[in-house]
């Protein structure tokens, strides 16, 4: 088929106008947060429903039509980039919340729901969905499923796969599957679900999630406290972790404190400059927790474990603290980093810090290091910021030859080259320094189960002809 | 090869002595807790190592031999049986705990760890293994993980899913894979480890985990109450969920607790019976919280929703509350109970157990049900109890002609046939009834990708060539 019938085809399976394919839109839906790549898709097609989706993929492998997800674009890792003429399936219309049960805190979700939605829908339910993050206001469902996406309360919530309960998807060769409704216990089997979290589209599409929802926290309180060293931070996790209901224990470096008290006339929390600094969240779940909090603050002012700290006394005031972490990724923009979302044990953190800035200053000894993460759960955002003498194409080549060697650290240490991001097209040429060939290998495998003309999302994670 | 020759070839690869060919040591370690079929095992084996896993696995494969894998043997549906001359791996020796980090609540583990040896382990170093059953005194880690092992506080802590960090297996291929380690966050492509959980040795041996450990719960206590109806039961549920911490929430019905009391000489909690009775283990992590449970008892008392109720002054009495529950189905063994272990939606029970009694009713009125349960994560345990004059082999074959109704009523719920026990081989004719048949062949494609010689636990969960 040509192009012009296979769009014509698409426009006698959706309603018709719910094809695009205006160059701005084919940019726009085309590509994600990453903006380093030329786009060039063949269409946008937006599915109503279920059987709308089905009709794309059953057409697509008949005429073994390449295939990409496109959520809420929001992607960090060029998974639902369109580079090859592919047909681009936004689930934009598909943004309904279907159903609520208040009995299972169960609700039923279109994939293309965005995470902002489903937050606000749970508070006004009395509940709470608690995986959240910066992007969290234009994110879709379908999306952080994919990504199996984490954010900044992982220490205490979990990824995004704790809280699915069901999930239907459309595989690669049209089934649909229903997986697991609202069960919380199933025994029946391969959780295929499990599968599909994760998969960055490679397997199927998901097209509506059974999200699992909890209580709403309890009063928090928001602490930033000032520390010399990583060393410290890390004992400093250890004793709160051990004495209070800790939310997050986030950690970002004095040149990102610099960096977007700057950017975004944010006040410094304190006078004096250190190295690094922890910020941690709270329940106030118990009554005595202030207490516990101010006598462990004490305690480590008193050993030197920090150096000053803060602690919020309205909610207010933890929002504000919390800016001088959630802006830190958008401060940093006008910088042009190259961003590397590397994860390790918790207990590996400082000997891996300290290899890695080694590892850099070595190869290039004029990059810049921006450290800041969810040190909790040992996932660090490494942001190498571009010299301002270099250009920019020069400056991402070096980085790519670099991150060989920042990913061979990160393989010592058993590590992951992607922590929340994915793999998309960006970690694609590195997966083999978290994966072992024979993983690597039954994947592959696994993609031509549920996808056999490879039409879903081809290209991403891995390339079948690798 | 012949038999003898196959043994004298494990024998090689274990040290001598390690391979078992008595009938009665076939007879133990071939079966498990089902004790329903006769098992027919041509040898057994005891590796100690990983490597010696491995070679035990490529020499199968080079001889097509099947492979039955045995854990502590607590299974319930025939799981780990061998009927067909099939080499018994046994995981008795590889019991060790080999490492363990505080920072990361994190410690490793070889396959045939004991449950309550983790349990202790963790207790120890002042940190918690939340994952609980009758049978954790016996069965193993690696079991655990291949049946995804539920059991009474998943309400608050999930399944075995949830604790496991890291997952080193040994495919049917052979393969070796090490699948995340120690990390916490892992956005690597499909997450191999979660299609293991649960596949009940059909993929490959589990050889070694990486347990995540919880700190330990604060004091506990625990309330039974005295319900006359499952509708009131669910309400209960609901306002103790919303208002505290709850550990566990279980229900039995009135023929249990006169069961489980005769037979272990317990105490009634109350001097009347009562149609139901709901079990509620709560923290008692706020201050507040008994103040809190007194005044929710005594709403519902003046509500008509509780007729009678006790709760635990202390944690003796918190342990003789749990036995009224947790002996139950050790004091039914001897009625000799055909078991269901059934699930649906939490908000579904209260018509779903009313259908499943309308269905026994009308088929074998004569048929006595003892129901129990986690009913607050929509997981009932269904028990036919045996009529005296009926003998034991009609009593089953009715039972599994019941089956195929309780079933159908179960698949008009979207429910689950098995919800905690696993599929083995006694649940494998109904496993259409909670899986379509797209997923079922799904699930053998994966099977055919990680086993192509078809030698793990063949037959168990699906038969191949069905």
């Amino acid at each position: 088929l040509n192009q012009d019938s296979i769009i014509t085809a698409l426009k006698s399976i959706v309603v018709d106008g719910r094809v695009l394919t205006d160059d701005a839109d084919l940019k726009y839906y085309g590509g994600d947060a990453t903006k380093r790549f030329e786009t060039d898709a063949m269409a946008i097609v937006f599915p109503c429903d279920i059987a709308q989706v089905q009709a794309i993929v059953l057409f697509a492998n008949e005429h073994k039509l390449p295939l990409v997800p496109s959520g809420g674009r929001t992607g960090l890792s060029g998974g639902a980039v369109a580079m090859n003429k592919e047909v681009v399936v936004a689930f934009d219309l598909m943004n309904k919340i279907e159903s609520f049960s208040s009995v299972d805190s169960a609700v039923s979700c279109q994939a293309g729901v965005v995470t902002e939605q489903l937050q606000k829908f749970a508070e006004e339910n009395n509940l709470f969905y608690p995986v959240d993050f910066a992007s969290s206001g234009s994110s879709q469902l379908g999306g952080n499923i994919s990504t199996n996406a984490g954010g900044i309360k992982v220490i205490r919530y979990g990824l995004t796969r704790q809280w699915v309960m069901g999930l239907t998807v459309v595989t690669g060769k049209g089934d649909i599957l229903e997986l697991n409704g609202s069960l919380v216990k199933n025994a029946t089997g391969y959780d295929l679900r499990q599968l599909f979290i994760g998969a960055e589209g490679t397997l199927g599409f998901v097209v509506a999630a059974t999200m699992k929802l909890t209580s709403p926290p309890k009063d928090r309180a928001v602490m930033v406290l000032a520390v010399s060293s990583i060393e410290k931070t890390m004992e400093l996790l250890s004793r709160f972790r051990e004495k209070v209901e800790l939310n997050a224990f986030e950690m970002f470096s004095e040149r990102a404190m610099e960096i977007v008290t700057k950017q975004h006339e944010l006040q410094r929390p304190f006078s004096a400059s250190s190295p690094y600094y922890a910020l941690l969240e709270f329940d106030l779940c118990r009554e005595d927790t202030p207490e516990l909090v101010l006598s462990l603050f004490e305690e480590c002012m008193s050993e030197d474990l920090i150096t000053d700290g803060v602690i919020s006394q309205s909610s207010a005031q933890a929002e504000s603290l919390w800016q001088l972490r959630e802006f830190i990724s958008e401060s940093l923009a006008s910088h042009r980093p190259y961003k590397n979302d590397i994860s390790v044990a918790v207990s590996d953190i400082p000997k891996f810090m300290s290899e890695i800035e080694n590892t850099i200053v070595k190869e290039y000894s004029e990059f810049e290091i921006v450290w800041f993460g969810h040190i909790g759960d040992g996932n660090l955002h490494l942001n190498i910021l571009k010299p301002k003498n270099l250009d920019k194409e020069t400056f991402i080549k070096n980085c790519e030859l670099l991150s060989e060697k920042v990913y061979a650290v990160v393989q010592s240490f058993s590590g992951s080259i992607s922590a929340e991001h994915g793999v998309g097209l960006i970690k694609k040429p590195y997966l083999h320094f978290s994966r072992s060939d024979a993983e690597i290998d039954y994947m592959k495998a696994i993609k031509q189960v549920f996808d056999p003309n490879n039409i879903m999302n081809p290209g991403k994670i891995f390339s079948l002809d690798d």
